[in-house]
């Protein structure tokens, strides 16, 4: 096993352990047990959902097949919430009512849109497809809806007014299909959304660079080591690009550089201190969920050492 | 096998076979055998490189280790060219020289900037870099100098004076280095570059959107196929995001409909004729490169038959 980041192969996902287990820490303070359902699709690996199950988080929210296969292999399957229409539990349809029964599905969540012009039915018909998926058999274990439009807001009172908005939304929903759970939020609404009975956040665990301007209490926590290249009097070159790191939320950033631009496997920048050829550098992501998608494993640093590694062992569909 | 691209689990890569062998034969017409150096990095099949070898082109162009070692042990191995100075055969330092001299490297080509500010030495220290390879054990094939800022220049003639300044600059430090080899190109200057013995291209198998501009005589031949899940009055969600395709050259495209965003596992978008759950759609991606790299296999098709499929099996770093 790597002992230092200088024995990893580039580019490579590095984890913060401080940070890392300030954020779950943080989280768990805030929303103990149930009250916080982690969605895996941001971290996909059972080594890092095994720390947050035992934080007392034991229900996980999954993005794909794969996921929940996945969670249940590794013993983590007490609670799974599906929250893809795809085979489904949470469902917002009548064809995925149908398709729930047909795969065998017992319990399923009414999905409800609450301002994100994404999956959810509208919340008048949400008792309508609850009378539905019970006449098809299906138990209805109540609401999910998911304020995402909220999380970019940087103001707090605005977060605040948007988050009451989708909530009473989901109230109304929740009314007419009755079922003990209220599932929405996500990292940036963790403390606003008052009116779900669980939160589904899975980015707290690294932080995304725009829930970084929230002023939320985690931190930023992942990194992409990569090795230089190439050097010239302005600029150098790394070997981490498109393939290892998502820039949908920007390029990536680096401490004391100004990052020009990412190819596919090259990120191009200004360093105040010009590196050598063969000097490792790290690379801060934007958004965090695709970046951990590209790769299959993450390793806990603590400043160069590398205290474990843990595989992206969720990932495909 | 999957029959028909109903078969298949979403998201699915698509490679339409008929515009596919357009491209290759459209090619290996215009750059015959080892006029053309594929670059393997675009589509990270041994299959598909296979069938450019069959082709006549049996020299490839690799970005990664891996990439070497996957067409190597696929007996494609004959003359690979590791485009990338991490251990490497193209130099551009004296630091890089020392690594493939130490690494068991036996021959090099001299990477020189031709304009893109990324890898590459300075035009006048070629031969220099060359000198100091040869005194370390190494044969000096040739020059590499890669002229991709030309590359989204739509104007052909611009395209073509600005391919000669780069290919000035290149010949100029191929008389200070010798060798054979003068490699440089893509599919954007693949007609244009005449000045080099060898072209690097690969996304000219499927063709990126921004290529597509340029009035190539190559077509789109890659889709991602999606699986509609969630549909609203004025929109439509299907199960391809942000970790099924590249968006850094912009949204996907649908035909007869308008892609709104895309988030992770999801995109929404606006069909003129409203789908069900369950149907599938197909997403052109605009960068090839990064969309085939997020996925383990390419399903060739005719109309909606699943002809053949093959693994993504240069995959990882």
């Amino acid at each position: 096993m790597a002992q230092t980041i200088h024995d990893l192969q580039t580019p490579a996902l590095l984890v913060d352990v401080a940070g890392f287990e300030h954020n779950l820490a943080t989280m768990s303070e805030a929303l103990p047990g149930r009250r916080l359902r982690p969605h895996v699709k941001a971290t996909k690996s059972t080594a890092l959902a095994r720390r947050q199950a035992e934080l007392g988080h034991t229900g996980f929210t999954c993005a794909t097949i794969t996921e929940v296969e996945g969670m249940a292999a590794a013993g983590l399957g007490e609670d799974l919430l599906l929250a893809n229409e795809r085979v489904t539990l949470a469902v917002d349809s009548e064809e995925t009512i149908a398709a729930a029964a047909k795969g065998g599905v017992r319990e399923v969540l009414i999905d409800v849109n609450v301002g994100l012009p994404r999956c959810g039915c509208a919340p008048e018909v949400a008792g309508a497809l609850a009378d539905r998926a019970r006449k098809a058999g299906l138990e209805v274990r109540g609401v999910m809806g998911y304020e995402g439009h909220v999380m970019p807001m940087q103001d707090r009172a605005e977060r605040i007014e948007a988050t009451r908005i989708s909530m009473e939304k989901l109230l109304a929903a929740h009314s007419d299909t009755g079922g003990d759970l209220i599932s929405a939020g996500g990292t940036g609404t963790y403390d606003i959304n008052t009116w779900a009975t669980e939160i589904q956040a899975g980015s707290y665990c690294m932080l995304d660079t725009d829930y970084a301007k929230l002023g939320l209490p985690f931190r930023q926590a992942l990194k992409v080591l990569a090795t230089v290249i190439s050097v010239s009097d302005a600029w150098a070159v790394a070997d981490a690009g498109l393939k290892a790191l998502a820039t949908d939320h920007g390029n990536p950033t680096i401490d004391g550089a100004k990052v020009w631009f990412c190819s596919d496997e090259h990120v191009t920048y200004a360093a105040e201190v010009p590196p050598r050829p063969g000097d490792r550098v790290q690379l801060r992501p934007g958004h965090i969920d695709p970046t951990i998608a590209r790769h299959l494993a993450l390793h806990l640093v603590e400043g160069e050492r590398v205290v474990d590694t843990w595989p992206v062992d969720l990932g495909g569909w």
